[in-house]
């Protein structure tokens, strides 16, 4: 007789800078094969995940999700504390609830929500490397504010999407586009939308960093996005600074 | 004909999850001898730095001091920022200035301030591995900032240090000693005194973590310290939260 399949959901936090992403490869080391195989140690079977999506090598998550099907029979708790004692301590599994049997970590998604980080000051910060963008120059954060609002509302992203991705259609729904200061040196950029085209956080950040810089007009960022040409477009922001924070579903 | 000699003090800040600790050695990786080669490099002549002190393999700094001498005729400007491109992304000059030539980072040390980071609650902080002790049994802060009192004054700190370590006396001159709640799942223990022991920092906190989780009563650290006897100590706290902060001089 064979068992019942049940659906789990994860929530995963990882630090993305040993990995080559998110996303199973043949050779690199991937935060999707590292679940795999702390899984199919648990279940004893051959284990797939599905995540809500990829992030590109360098990028972290505080709330990556991912789904799959296991007849092990074991508990939620079990799975999340079996998983955390097997991972490496760069990737934790921060929850796992059983889901129905339909649920699908890419598929359901409605919207995500990613966080970029900015550290504004002459100096770096040793213990925050692998963590912001450090950019010596002062950035004026009220045209970087003013340049954000253009990104919001349903928009072809064409210009800020990075060669060679699969995708059917480029246009994006963007519900929230946010500038702010944090503390005395510090700038976050948190944009939550229904998806993104590969690179299009990095590529916006890189953009509005331009604005920031004042090598270009906040209002230049409606323009380039009207004109649908990435070569209009600043340049790809750092991996490091770059965090999903987590998905709706 | 000799140029003169100049006396320069740098302070400096690294993450020391990568080295073997400060000190100088025959075969691993450690912060002066990074330093002393940068140095080398570019002062073309063997350059030799002292420190204010050791830190252990794994301790960080947010402002240890160093000073050398030179006669390359270079600014401390020049020092500072030519430095900084031949180190490692894990060591970083904050600041190097030109002292009297009586300076000496060791022998002149007033004060040094340290601090251990703990994280409280279920879950560790991916991005925070490096950097702070995690522990997941809630603590009482309250019965930790009682116990933090006995340490303030001129003790005898035997029963914190640890073993094989080179000094004439045991006796030091705390401070401050302050146990600090930091949002609603942090602990800071800020430390300050006119020498420390070795591994004594981690050692006390080692202790006042065993009266967080009500192991020991508070008042039992004064007993501890009374006794000199270094085996009614806690357990030595992981390198990993411990932060030398500043020296003064």
């Amino acid at each position: 007789m064979k068992r019942q399949n049940s659906n789990f959901k994860l929530v995963i936090s990882y630090d993305g800078s040993g990995y080559h992403g998110w996303q199973r490869q043949k050779t690199d080391r991937t935060i999707q094969a590292e679940l795999e195989k702390a899984l199919t140690t648990m279940t004893g079977s051959n284990s797939k995940i599905t995540g809500s999506g990829r992030t590109d090598a360098g990028v972290h998550a505080m709330g990556q999700v991912a789904n799959f099907q296991s007849d092990a029979g074991l508990s939620p708790d079990v799975y999340c504390k079996g998983l955390n004692s097997l991972l490496p301590d760069d990737i934790l599994v921060l929850s796992c609830e059983r889901m129905p049997a339909a649920f699908h970590a890419r598929y359901d998604t409605r919207s995500k929500h990613y966080q970029y980080r900015i550290l504004n000051r002459e100096l770096p910060a040793i213990m925050e490397r692998h963590y912001v963008w450090h950019i010596k120059r002062r950035l004026n954060l009220a045209a970087m504010q003013t340049a954000a609002v253009f990104l919001v509302g349903r928009h072809d992203f064409k210009a800020f999407e990075g060669s060679g991705s699969p995708r059917s259609t480029t246009v994006r729904e963007v519900f929230r586009a946010e500038v702010r200061a944090r503390g005395k040196d510090r700038v976050s950029f948190d944009i939550e939308a229904d998806g993104f085209l590969r690179y299009m956080v990095r590529n916006i950040v890189g953009t509005l960093v331009d604005v920031g810089t004042e090598k270009i007009a906040a209002d230049t960022v409606g323009k380039i996005l009207d004109s649908k040409d990435r070569g209009k477009a600043g340049a790809t922001a750092p991996a490091r600074g770059l965090f999903l924070m987590g998905v709706r579903y």
